[in-house]
């Protein structure tokens, strides 16, 4: 047998009743994720429906904006010449036109923000600055050329690029899409996710627990830009590799019997569907966290805990489908750079997921890393990632926070996403 | 005629064909937001849709978490006194009993992450940390006291103050609240629009332009957390006011005829129909919006200019559904504080949206403030708003950018939205 076959078969090793012998770092675990997962395939959109999806290829501008040269602001579209020497003291007449009418020598002719400029015209008046007598517009303000004028193509020229690929489409740019006449846009076609609760292994003793996987995994992948276009139930080997394994998604989550008891038999399951690439990842809380493929389809196993299957999720989950969705892999949360109030404890070899509060613009861990559950996030602003090779962070350090939702007030005037 | 009558009356004046004689700051329109723009009534919804969804009153935990001593992870429930002195070279036996059975003095029994702990056990040793040997446990390693449990109400004590009043739920808490066996949760009504495209005026010969205010408008609703429950045409006074009138929704926006053209009869039809507080604000672009009331539900004007539409929606209109929808007042982006590299051209008297550009990690502004179209905004990485005293800020000076998107990548170090 050859080495690799040997170590692919060591990765693949039964935990149950015996524990990880060894475990794939979380730098090993990203690098599978990135290999495995690229970005779908186009679909078309209208621009009502853009906004937040990802641009698959660079738009350039189809036609010119404005299409015309066109008033800027309501008013009297003039000949700017004719305005020379008007003042509130001199007005200074002009014949009025019909509305839209050429404008020819010391005439003027009503226009509204957005018309067309009339043929002859140089210049927009506003209303303020005249008013009409009669057949006779009085002018109080002298007029430069150009003024009240928006010329063809002044904000974009045809076939100039407009959006780079890989854009999140924002509002405003479908918005613009929309002034310049495009009905639809191709994007990346969303990750479509298959959730798979497999339920809480327990005692015999244990009522089932509320299961609190398929609300947290749904926002958040939704967030991440995917769906959750299925969510099916199964806890035994056979019903787990059958979920694994039935088509029609982009991605699968699995959450639950990720662990070392003897009904966790989900790593089992994916190797029995597929390939189960790695299983035991040197992350805190989510050690338990598996990674493979069926049928070219990545599966990710999630531990059935909810803090440690967040935990897994927010490392490789989030990614696979930001990923597969042509978004930026890195984590969404907005940041902030914070000295360390009070020590964060971490162990040497693991990534530990440190849930910390802001506590007078310094950093505070929240409880221990592998305690405190879902209460201990609510009760968090954020969580600082400790590295593998630190057995913790002294105060006085900076660390980064990954924030979740907005910052405190405190941090007000700090930076960006 | 009182002079409170006057003075509202002159806000009120005819626009048209005369542009505007006086404008309201936007402090001023500001405060008519916050003062009639209160947050809607409570709703409940299933946790699982709470994501998202803003907290109407604060919660309490309705039980501990957990809810019973249990395993912290899988392995043998032993007593810890039992398990002095084992080590890799003196492993000590222990009497195996049926999974989930009460531990006595020197035996163990199996236990999975999440189940009740035992009666008798007050420890957990790891299935890596001993190995069965047929009906006797071998441990190799000591465990101290409480190792691998997690005591009832650890986490959480029933009665505890879990999440305040306001609080938008992230997917986490909505999860902690499955977690505790809440079915579903008050939250506030999410704010009903009806946006009313009035459409562009125009002149006799121009074709109607591309209608760009619905994607815009509807993108930027959902981001404040309301939702565009109407979407009606209307293009006369009658019909306006018939739009702004009709029952059922929170608050009204009304795109288009808030000028001085002929035909921009928005701000009469609101008189017509209710009350018009104001016509006419500070503010570049946008100088053309206008505030009022029908039958309590406030109703906002924003000029058919699709960007002049877009700075009244950030500045007046988004304030105006984060405030019915029990939100921060606040503008929603991210921000950052940068130096301005490129003097920022501004008008004394007026607030300018400024579209601007980080480039070599400073501020530039893009093309003027009343030009450029979203064009300039597709282009821009953030808006500066210049405040109504300052002419322009020089390079050098500090200012608060407001991110659109992410920001860019030379900012990644940068703070919290």
């Amino acid at each position: 047998m050859r080495d690799g076959g040997r170590d692919r078969r060591e990765r693949r090793e039964d935990v149950r009743l015996r524990g990880f012998s060894t475990r794939a770092s979380l730098a090993e675990a990203t690098a599978w994720v990135d290999a495995h997962a690229a970005a779908l395939g186009a679909e078309a959109v209208e621009v009502d429906a853009a906004a937040g999806r990802v641009l698959r290829a660079a738009l350039h501008a189809p036609a010119d904006l404005p299409a015309t040269d066109r008033a800027g602001e309501d008013g009297h579209a003039v000949r700017s010449r004719d305005t020379v020497g008007a003042g509130a003291y001199h007005p200074l007449p002009l014949a009025l036109q019909a509305p839209g009418a050429p404008v020819g020598p010391v005439t003027a002719a009503r226009v509204v923000a957005g018309a067309p400029l009339p043929p002859g015209a140089d210049a927009v008046v506003p209303f303020g600055a005249a008013h009409e007598d009669g057949a006779s517009l009085e002018v109080v303000v002298a007029i430069a050329e150009g003024a009240g004028v928006e010329r063809r193509g002044q904000d974009l020229r045809a076939g100039a690029a407009l959006l780079e690929a890989g854009r999140v489409l924002r509002a405003e740019d479908a918005a613009l899409l929309a002034c310049l006449g495009v009905p639809h846009v191709d994007v990346v076609r969303r990750p479509r996710v298959r959730l798979v609760i497999a339920g809480a292994k327990r005692g015999p003793t244990a009522p089932a627990p509320p299961d609190a996987a398929a609300p947290l995994l749904a926002a958040l992948v939704a967030r991440d830009g995917g769906a959750v276009a299925e969510l099916v139930a199964g806890d035994d080997r056979s019903a787990l590799a059958a979920a694994m394994a039935a088509p029609g998604v982009d991605a699968v989550l699995v959450a639950g019997r990720t662990g070392t008891g003897p009904d966790d038999v989900a790593p089992l399951a994916l190797g029995d569907a597929g390939d189960l690439a790695l299983h035991g990842v040197a992350l805190r809380p989510g050690g338990s966290a598996g990674l493979g493929r069926v049928g070219g389809v990545p599966v990710l196993l999630l531990p059935g805990d909810p803090l440690a299957g967040l935990c897994v999720y927010e490392l490789l989950g989030g990614r696979l489908i930001r990923r597969l969705g042509g978004r930026a892999a890195r984590l969404p949360h907005a940041t902030c750079d914070v000295e360390v109030g009070r020590k964060i404890v971490s162990a040497v070899g693991v990534v530990d997921l440190c849930r910390v509060r802001l506590v007078g613009g310094r950093v505070e861990p929240i409880g221990s890393v592998e305690h405190g559950g879902l209460a201990s996030v609510a009760r968090a602003d954020g969580f600082v990632l400790v590295p593998a090779p630190l057995e913790g962070i002294a105060p006085g350090a900076r660390v980064t926070v990954h924030l979740y939702g907005a910052a405190p007030a405190e941090l007000a005037t700090g930076g960006a996403p």
